[in-house]
């Protein structure tokens, strides 16, 4: 195990009716806010009401921007840091997925500078942030909880971590997750999965008892995701799926050991090339792909996960144990609705995969469980097609 | 799964050499400090020359107090008290087990009065607390991330908890737990286990998530344990054993669900008959006779946690599978050297097994699993000696 230091210090506030408490929640930090959230979804679902009622009920003024779209957009982040220059915003209220909240924390950072697409290209750490606090409507990004931002602009989708942009509250409530359409717990489902691969699979010896808390926690996700796909309104199987689409990428499964993030890279620029494609359906097709390519750096790891996550009865040919693991992996995700093939996203092989593996791995490269360079990125494409 | 809140803040800071950065983590908080620790041991294996040198590289003030011993009395807060009215602390640190984090939590409540045992027999909320920061010298009790203590006076041990009390800064270092002798591993390893015993055995349904990270993080607790047994200073083992005790014990793994804590409960009262009786060692007597009282509220949970945690293979009846659970936990603690028997802890037929039992019940009953009444805890203790 590595050394390590973890902090996340976000109140978690789970459950039926939950998000009507926001007023109270949010009342600490701030008289007046910025409320942030996507298109009409709330307005129609009734969450948007008894938000600015919990508003109204504690004296907590608000503006609002709305319009969010997925793949989130600098273009919005101006909007935002337009209305900071305005007024006097205590905290920035999240209402929405991973998009609405990536965009409040990238224009959280605006206290100082109107640029922070800087802080995305170039880096750095702001001396100060506005306060961040979310009510989750799609369990997917994890970034209710997590450090993390992406944001998309001028054909670059680039992600900017710092503990400033961890949230101060989060209310998770599994009633608002009913209406979500199919397609969305499927694309929820894998990126969360996919925040557990990235730091599940590693080189790092000795650890057990974070890859046991992986291994758990993709379980549990995908034997309730089945239950979601034949019943969306199963309020219990939401509970287990967001709990876990929270822990998965609060920064603890990561903890002593390095980390990969060469799928959540490679898929990345699939988003930017097309900004249809879906992020969880792109790491859908890409991560068998992925670790079909890799595992052979260190088996041991793949073995663990086919006999520990998929229950594949371990054979003496360690490969053929692997293989079914992933194999069992990829009709997971095809149960779940999703693509295996970069094809059904709408590439073929006149498109420009050898830029896209370029702009993806630069000059270095991406991930570390195998280094991929910008050959391996194309390898990976072009095995995915 | 039920409704709740979680919000762990504390800075955990993990691995080799972490302790000497202790100036560095606890700077932001104070230039002058309370630095409370047991015996000599820290004197003996250089901790708290690092500890010191740490804090004069980065000028701050101490003064100490020391002579915590384990079940922490009363009066050693109270001399703490007194040394607080002299000076202005602005942190607490705690370098020990959690005898020494319960002593100064309990010191740092009294900011606006003297009588602190008042929160622990009355409750309350404090208005402030000082901060507290901890180096971990025993993992065992889970205090250096958990909003609890527990101190004795006046024949009575009693716990007291406010989120006031968690942490801001704990250090955990596994080369500092290679000098401990078995019979404090052991210790150490009953006590969280049973931290997650008491959250794990539940009546709430539908938790599947912290179920099987409860499962997880029994398993690797035991797994490491035994190799601790047979090399107490393999750093790996140690490693999984205290990040899994911590884990234990910062409260995510009892979100969602009506937790137990009957065994603590009835295990306190025997230290507090006797203090020589080490908590772990009570609780590793009391554990199965606790389950073998009361499986039978809910035997789907101990046949779960007889087929998952100790990997019974499942047979049709289902009592027998469950016992042979139960049987194998009380051989696993046998295995590192605990005691089966109260009376291997100086208890017999002519104690005052009712008072003791009526004590702890009080008027109510401990417990949730199934409601413990006085009568109940007597049952137990017979079926202990």
């Amino acid at each position: 195990m590595n050394n390590f230091s973890f902090q996340a210090g976000t109140n978690y506030v789970f459950g039926k009716d939950k998000h009507k408490k926001i007023g109270e929640l949010v009342k600490p930090y701030a008289s007046k806010i910025l409320l942030v959230y996507g298109g009409g979804s709330i307005k129609r679902n009734g969450i948007y009401d008894d938000v600015v009622a919990s508003l109204k009920a504690n004296n907590i003024e608000f503006v609002e921007l709305s319009g969010i779209q997925a793949n989130p957009r600098y273009e919005k982040v101006q909007e935002g840091i337009a209305l900071l220059r305005k007024e006097n915003f205590g905290l920035i209220l999240a209402v929405g997925g991973g998009s609405v909240i990536d965009t409040s924390k990238a224009i959280a950072l605006a206290t100082k500078t109107d640029d922070v697409w800087n802080f995305y290209t170039n880096g750095g750490e702001p001396e100060t942030a506005i306060p961040v606090a979310t009510i989750l409507t799609i369990p997917a990004a994890g970034s209710e909880v997590s450090p993390d931002s992406v944001i998309t602009y001028q054909g670059r989708k680039l992600g900017y971590s710092t503990e400033k942009f961890r949230p101060v509250v989060s209310v998770v409530n599994p009633d608002i997750f009913m209406t979500l359409p199919k397609n969305q717990i499927a694309n929820g489902v894998t990126d969360m999965m996919s925040h557990i691969f990235e730091r599940y699979f590693t080189q790092t010896e000795h650890t057990d008892l974070i890859d046991s808390l992986c291994e758990a926690t993709l379980k549990t996700i995908m034997r309730n995701a089945t239950l979601l796909m034949k019943a969306p309104k199963n309020y219990d199987a939401w509970a287990e799926v967001s709990l876990g689409g929270s822990f998965a990428h609060n920064g603890f499964l990561g903890c002593g050991r390095k980390q990969d993030w060469g799928c959540h890279g490679m898929e990345h620029e699939l988003s930017a090339q097309d900004e249809k494609v879906a992020h969880g359906a792109g790491l859908a097709v890409l991560t068998p792909n992925w670790m079909r390519y890799v595992y052979k750096e260190n088996p041991r790891m793949f073995f663990q996960f086919a006999t520990n996550v998929m229950d594949i009865k371990p054979e003496r040919d360690m490969d053929k144990t692997i293989n079914a693991g992933i194999d069992k992996l990829q009709q997971f995700f095809v149960s779940i609705g999703q693509p295996t093939t970069l094809r059904e996203l709408g590439f073929n092989e006149n498109s420009p995969l050898e830029e896209m593996a370029k702009k993806g791995a630069g000059d270095g490269f991406l991930g570390n469980f195998k280094p991929l360079y910008w050959q391996d990125v194309l390898a990976i494409y072009k095995a995915s097609l």
